[in-house]
Order: C-alpha cells, then sequence, then structure tokens
C-alpha cells in the first residue's frame, strides 16, 4: 500500500504494459508491472518529426510550463528561461541556423530553452554579495542539469495533451547566432530547441528500442561484467530490424555511435563550443 | 480533438486544477486547464526528505528506469547509466561525502545516475574510427542532458506509484571520491543522486512555490521589462510566506540566490570540478 499514492485511473491489464515494454526492448521482461496513466505515458514516447499546422490549444503551452516550473530545481535557484516561438519567418531562420530540420518549419511552436543567469543578477539586490559562482562549471552544469529536468517535465506534460514533440540539439551547431537572432542578454544559453505540434497521423513515429536495461542499470558498483557485454551486443540486430521497419539503412548502432562521436568531423561545428560559451560570458572556471 | 491523445482518465474538475497553479505560484492563473492524471502528478511535486524504511514494491525500480530509457536521447547515444544503492553501509558513506544528508540514510533506494563514455567506448568495434568527440565539452554536456531527462522521467514515474524522491547535487562535493566508492571506470561521473522511498505521512512536503510564469516565459524574444521584473518581485512575499508555513527561518528569495552563487566559499568544494573533471578522464576540450 501506498502511503501516498496519486490518484491515477486503476491500472490497465498487465498485457498492454508489457507490449509498451516490449516494444522499447524488443526482449521479454519479467518484474511486476502496476501501469498507470504516467507510465503508459512515458512508456509509449516518441520524437515527432512530422506535424499538422494546427495551433495549439489554449492554455496547453502555458500549463506545460508549470510543469516545468514543477521540476525540482537546486537550491531554488531556478537559472533557466524559455522562449516560445511561433512567428514562422523566426522559424525558419532558427530551422537553418540548427541544420535545416524540416519539422522546426512544420511545428506551429518551436520552444528554445535556456539556461538563464541573467535575471538572478538582475533582480538580485546590488547590495548584497557578487554572484561569482556563476563564472565556475559547475554552475554552468547546474544550469544545463535544472533545465533539463524541466524541458523533459514539459515534454511528458504536452505529450499527456496528445501534442508532439522532439528536441533539436541543432541550435548547438550556432548558438552565438542564434542568441543574436533571439536577442539573449550576455549569459543566457540556447540549450536545445523543442518543436511541439500535433503529430501528424499520416506519418506516424515509432517507438525506438534501447539498449536493454542489464548494459544500463547497475546494482551496488559499476561492474562492466560479461553478461552486460552480451546484453548490449544483443541490441544491434533490434536496432537493425527498427531501421528495416522505417526503411531507414540499416547499421549497428555501435558503429553508428562511434561515427557519431568520431571527433570534430561529425559534430557539425560543436566541437568549439567552449570558445563560444566564452563569447557568450560564461567562464566556465 | 487531438489526433493522438493518450488513453488517459477524464479531466478532473477544474477547481483542483487550479489548487494545484495555485499552491505552485500562489497568484491566480487565468489560462484555460485541460487537468488530467499526467498533469495532476506533475503539478503536485514536492520534494520528499523524510522516509519510512519499507523497500520499493517488486518492479518498481526496473519500471521507473524503463520510463528513463524511454526519454529521448541525443543522436541515440544513450551516454548515461544509473547504479541502485542499497546497501546500508555504502548509503551511509556516500551521504557522508555529500554532506551528511540524513534522507539518505532514512531512504532505502539511492540512485546515482552517471554520465557514461565507457560503455561506448567499451562495445565500439576496435577497427572503427576513435571516440574523439567524447573529449569535448560539447559531449559532456549532452551527457548531463540526456543524463537529467532519463532521470527526470524516472522521477515522474515513482512519484505516479505513489514513491517520493529528492536530488542530490552533494555527490558533485567530492566526486572523486564517490567515483572510487562505487568503483567507476575513468570517464564514468557520478552527477547527481536520487533518494527514493515511501513517503512519511507523519512528515509531509509541501508544494514549493516557483517564480511567476511571467518571470520564466518569454514569447518570440527575449526582454526582460519592468512587467517582467515586478513579476519577479512579487515572488518574495511569496517564498517568505511558504517559510513561514514551514517554520524556516525567513529570507528573500532574491538574497537567498544571492548568498548561494556568492562565490567559492557557498560552493561546497565544488569551484573546483573543472579540475576534478579533468581527473576522471573528461578533456572538456
Amino acid at each position: 500500500m501506498s502511503p501516498a499514492a496519486l490518484p491515477i485511473r486503476a491500472p490497465s491489464p498487465g498485457e498492454d504494459g508489457r507490449a509498451l515494454l516490449h516494444a522499447r526492448y524488443r526482449e521479454e521482461t519479467a518484474w511486476p508491472l502496476e501501469l498507470n496513466a504516467v507510465l503508459e505515458a512515458q512508456l509509449g514516447h516518441r520524437s515527432v518529426r512530422a506535424y499538422l499546422p494546427d495551433p495549439l490549444p489554449e492554455g496547453a503551452l502555458e500549463t506545460a510550463i508549470a510543469a516545468a516550473q514543477s521540476a525540482p530545481s537546486s537550491s531554488n535557484l531556478q537559472i533557466w528561461s524559455v522562449l516560445a516561438v511561433a512567428d514562422p519567418a523566426r522559424k525558419s531562420r532558427l530551422a537553418a541556423l540548427a541544420g535545416n530540420q524540416k519539422h522546426i518549419l512544420e511545428a506551429p511552436l518551436f520552444l528554445i530553452w535556456l539556461i538563464d543567469f541573467d535575471r538572478l543578477t538582475q533582480l538580485t539586490p546590488p547590495q548584497g554579495p557578487a554572484c561569482e559562482a556563476l563564472d565556475y562549471t559547475e554552475t554552468f552544469l547546474l544550469g544545463a542539469v535544472d533545465t533539463s529536468l524541466a524541458a523533459q517535465n514539459a515534454v511528458t506534460a504536452l505529450e499527456s495533451l496528445g501534442l508532439g514533440t522532439v528536441y533539436t540539439g541543432g541550435i548547438r551547431n550556432k548558438p552565438a547566432e542564434v542568441a543574436a537572432e533571439l536577442g539573449l542578454p550576455p549569459r543566457v544559453f540556447p540549450l536545445y530547441g523543442l518543436a511541439v505540434g500535433w503529430p501528424d497521423p499520416d506519418r506516424p513515429a515509432a517507438v525506438k528500442p534501447r539498449l536493454p536495461q542489464a548494459s544500463v542499470l547497475f546494482h551496488e558498483q559499476y561492474a562492466w561484467t560479461q553478461a552486460q557485454r552480451e546484453a548490449a551486443e544483443a541490441y544491434n540486430p533490434r536496432i537493425r530490424a527498427f531501421q528495416r521497419e522505417q526503411a531507414m539503412p540499416e547499421k549497428d548502432w555501435t558503429l553508428q555511435a562511434r561515427e557519431r562521436t568520431r571527433g570534430p568531423s561529425s559534430m557539425a561545428g560543436r566541437h568549439v563550443l567552449k570558445d563560444v560559451l566564452n563569447g557568450l560570458g560564461f567562464q566556465l572556471k
């Protein structure tokens, strides 16, 4: 019995949950599963890259941001902001900066999630202590973490309303240009975008399989065992099956990941991020 | 009409949602609110620092990690892992390293969320290209983001089962010692902990009010206007009212935030994080 169980609907039949888990892992799972509406929404997540032109329902954006603000915040510093872009011309310029991603144009709303050190310094009393901690790597990292806890809450909230989303790290290809387009002051960093809209039912997205849980979840100590290696290696044929179904070129995940992390030539300009951050006022001491 | 609405329960009466929003903002909100079980869980979030000793129900951890793995992952790199610590002696050592936080001892489970570059290098074919991108600030940032999207999904999942959680950034006070305790290989970084357990109903947590949405959400361009300043300044009396209700010392948020970001003396050792990361194998080019 839960002393603080949330007022969620009664569990669905176990088979539904197993099907969701099977789509995610493409292997049998045996743990007891108590499904509810929240888990159902989360386990069924898929990134949406095909949108209808219809706008969001009134209030959906504000509700999602309230969910985002309800996420934990380290020391309650709340060092993030979010910028809602609906203007087609601005979305088009941002899409171009992010590597010409067509779904940014299609989606009626493009949210830019910001690590924001400016509000704090604007608001704090000038006679108080300085904010020197903002100049350290630790505080930038904290900003990235808190922004992401908030953004992911917004994603879950928007999906619960039937909307689709997809993150766009591509705005970090040219962060200085994105900052100029959005009028960002120093020490406000566009961490990623999030396209939001109604999924096009004629171009549905599929659940992408992930690594077996046995290669991601450790107990008590980190230990990379033969069993974990075998679990991870079982993933290559599963991602290939997914690619086949999606009419994508087949490639092992291990090779894909290696190519994606090859080096500066695989980073779409982001190998200079540290210098760009310095230029935007983040000292990263 | 939503073309892809999730099978969530019918909305609760509007008053419930308004009450949740009022607890979060302590001001009137006027936007249309379509409440569902997911939003209800998210808007009602509170960090839990008082736990019963009872263990988690069987399957809850695995279900939460499945929710975590269902979060988006940049280029599907999946560069995070999670370590579940239940051993009381290890929890006690970790609690000491994290600044003696009593709730880490109380909670039956302490999850350590890891940025993990090791699995990728272990698994990728030796004849393939090198993974030089892992040496860049961009990829470390990507790891922090993806770990946090996953962790926040786990938080939402655990709360939907009636469990409570609280993040612990304190393990970044002494990350090298935490890495040694957990047997982490090079380039695996303990980003934060997450205590998990049944909330003690005799020591209930309260919903913490946040900044007014008007000072966090911008439209089209970032602009810090007088209206936004006033909205943010309205927050100080609200956080003071919360502190009074919780029998905590009263202090304006603006001053609190300034003190927390004063500089190295307010950072509990984390001002050396960049050096510590270098020592753990992250080059942060």
